[in-house]
């Protein structure tokens, strides 16, 4: 054990832990729920179900649409036209309290009246017909917009944004940063040949460098070929695919209550940084170095897994001390619903992360980075449309939006009934619910199986609320950011209903 | 040289090449280029230019944003309010004939009346603020949309469709459509122990087998790292990112005009497709057999790079014999500017490819494919967006208008134009401009070096004409499907000016 790692057992290191899945309450005079008025006007007073789910129409547009395409994911076919704040519609006549909204994307529920105001604007509309190319002919509001949407919300010392069109392209080119980044220092500066440039069109030779980045069991960065060799969730994404031969470390597996863990959980965070270094060096070994890091600041696809603030920190020491990158994907955590508006602000890091990537409720893709990740060069990150300005715009508006209506505020206090109410439930239920934990209204529990897992979410949908599993056995929340107090307890009164009556 | 390599040298295999890059105009009375009346109403009658390009403000703004991102590709900052049809505003007050279309995408020109209509309908907002995820819950129109926007065009014997985001995501999600069902092919439907799966999960084992793509020289298919093993244009592209060892085989470089090279040509074929029988041995032997081959119908990025219609016809008789598939990329191609909706129906393939991906002028991201790539199993192609539903709504728009203004008719018409045109200049300039080829209004030609290309491209656009390069010395036209033989005539006489005065 070295030095660095011995540290993680200090009363430091045991305190930050027992933060690792709780929202730290800033502003203590808002942690007090109340039956605040609606962020949105025109939302029902509850679901309303007509059907059970899937209801008759949608059963017969998915008979219709797997003629075109495997159509077996499909939970219904909504009517989002007839969808509001935190209530989607479907075509059956059905009305869901929607938890898990569009697979944590959709920042300020449906219809926002501010977001769907500036949809009927000219610029909006200008925009979409004529979608640019904005490594080229951006539009003549861009830098603004950059600044009012990204700049705005940018994580603490980050002064650079590149925009992309969806998560999985954002993890891409972000990777191609660090391999760039990485390379380069490597090199020392030393041009390539002609030989080498000539190469490096048909992939050999130094200018195409054996690299690697290493990721953890459990994570998710997206499907594509590169994401996909630092995806390690379900079989059903990497079967048959060629993948890389890249180290993958173990993430941390807590025990629950953390409070009665404190001593197992440090351990466990030790064992994985251990496995970290040791990658680091096997890496380097075998002439295949570890250009950088990629981490979830909580696992989401993997099943709602969290690290304490000291594994991220002590992750983030090692990464520098062997000269990598770090880039942390926020894809799913960024954008607020974490209590803070990027999840990673909750670790307390010594540096800000080289990159941090974002997609999902930040409407637009893309990756913020430091200083030395930049390219000097025009072209080294590139492609035709490099995002889309209306993402951007609406992105802007949800950026006012919270800000006008504290929605922070409203993560936070949201936060504390889901908290208080799934610590009841777990209690009420010991043989069926456990392991509650979350940051702001990003939270998560596990019931004892997949079968019943699946089986839950089936009857939620059905009393009508729309919730997500995640990993083996795991439930998650990912409801908007204008999912208040009020809607909170109503949800757990469904789920208590659910509980007592079908299990 | 083997029997099917010889049968390239027949008389049918001679006369083809003859066809390689020239559309047939299938509907002779439609080939007169007439003086007709604008399609888009409000087009001004010609370029308008105040400041070289770049002007005062665009050049502010591009050092603004150079410190958010890099800004060295911005050309100019547009405004796309102010720009209609096929002329395109900046904000310095310029207006430029857009050949170039924002990188061959936008099929209607800036605008468009029936596009910017359909902006305004509540759907179109709603589902701009509610973006679906399509695998889960898709919306109450998207089957019938997806008739009316993509099987209504669909290829030919091609009856599925994939929605993605971007060209990008299209190929990288089609190479694993292809990788999934090499490799249940190879395994003849033996199932993975539990240790195969627990294996994959960490990239190892037989269910990460070590697969290959087949691609060529000069091709350009994205820039994510799957893609870019298959992309071989420019070392800015690929220099210091990990690669694949992936086959790369040549692409034939024919002589012009073709008429006069036949036989160097069709050797040229030949030489090619002996390269691709070769690899095909090689990677089996090397254990990583190759499931597929990737090509662009016209290499687009790489030069306007053009293989006759019999090059594609062998080289799908060989990829089909050695088990593998055809993925056609008309990211570039697709959506009628070579004159029909997709480029490869101009080379009477004997079955369809197995994959064909699209992206750009079609304004969604996709693939469509053949029975036989039909994943039999929900999410082994999913994602949280899978492509955009207001994309496809523009999409379905454009197919309409194409088919009521017979816009395919129009590009066949200006292909005349500007055939004939180029055909003019390059016996005018017979030092300047080579190698005029193309189909439909897919065109390019050749200036004696890339310093004189640059040049050309910077003085057409201070002349008022946006055109694009590609490849070392190539220009490359990709006006959208309203650029009629009018603007082809305006496009010719600016361009002999240029010639004259600059040069």
């Amino acid at each position: 054990m070295n030095t660095a790692c011995r540290s993680l057992l200090s009363t430091v290191g045991r305190r930050a832990l027992l933060n690792a899945t709780r929202v730290q309450h800033v502003h203590k005079a808002a942690a007090a729920s109340s039956p605040a008025e609606p962020l949105v006007q025109g939302e029902p007073n509850g679901p309303s179900m007509k059907t059970v789910i899937p209801g008759p129409k949608s059963i017969a547009l998915r008979e219709e649409l797997a003629h075109i395409q495997n159509s077996d994911a499909v939970f219904f076919f909504a009517d989002y036209e007839k969808s509001i704040g935190n209530y989607l519609a479907d075509i059956d006549g059905n009305v869901m309290l929607d938890t898990y909204m569009q697979i944590s994307s959709i920042p300020l529920g449906y219809n926002h009246p501010d977001l769907m105001k500036l949809t009927q604007s000219r610029e909006y509309q200008a925009l979409s017909v004529n979608r640019p190319a904005l490594g080229n002919m951006p539009d003549r509001n861009f830098v603004q917009r950059l600044h009012g949407a990204l700049m705005s919300i940018a994580p603490k010392g980050h002064k650079h944004v590149q925009t992309m069109s969806c998560g999985s392209c954002s993890n891409e080119n972000a990777y191609k940063v660090i391999f760039i980044w990485y390379n380069q220092k490597l090199r020392g500066g030393k041009p390539y040949t002609d030989e080498d440039l000539q190469q490096c069109l048909v992939n050999q030779g130094p200018a195409c460098p054996d690299l690697s980045l290493l990721s953890f069991k459990g994570a998710f960065h997206g499907r594509t070929l590169g994401c996909l060799a630092t995806t390690h969730t379900k079989h059903v994404h990497k079967r048959d695919v060629p993948s890389r031969d890249w180290p993958v470390a173990s993430f941390p597996k807590y025990k629950y209550p953390l409070e009665q863990n404190v001593d197992y959980n440090a351990k466990e965070d030790l064992r994985c940084l251990q496995e970290v270094e040791e990658l680091f060096k096997a890496y380097k070994n075998k002439g295949r170095p570890v250009a950088g890091v990629v981490v979830e600041p909580i696992q989401a696809e993997g099943g709602d897994v969290h690290g304490s603030p000291n594994f991220f920190r002590e992750l983030q020491r090692i990464t520098k001390k062997n000269g990598a990158a770090l880039l942390i994907d926020e894809v799913q955590t960024g954008g607020g619903s974490t209590g803070t508006l990027w999840a990673h602000e909750q670790f307390g890091l010594e540096s800000p992360p080289d990159i941090v990537t974002f997609s999902k409720k930040m409407t637009t893709g893309g990756y913020y980075y430091t200083d030395e990740m930049h390219m000097s060069e025009a072209y080294r990150i590139f492609n035709t449309w490099l995002g889309d300005p209306t993402k951007i715009m609406l992105l802007e508006e949800f950026v006012k939006v919270m800000q006008r209506d504290n929605l922070l505020d409203v993560v936070r206090r949201t936060s504390s009934t889901l908290e208080a109410g799934l610590g009841d439930i777990q209690h009420q239920f010991p043989k069926l619910v456990a392991n509650s934990r979350g940051r702001g209204t990003f939270r998560a529990f596990d019931l004892p199986s997949m079968e019943a897992r699946d089986k839950f979410v089936n009857e939620m949908r059905n009393a009508g609320v729309q919730i997500g599993g995640s990993g083996p056995n795991s439930v998650r929340l990912r409801p908007a950011l204008i999912f208040q107090p009020r809607h909170a307890e109503l949800f757990l009164d469904i789920m208590s209903q659910v509980l007592r009556s079908k299990f």
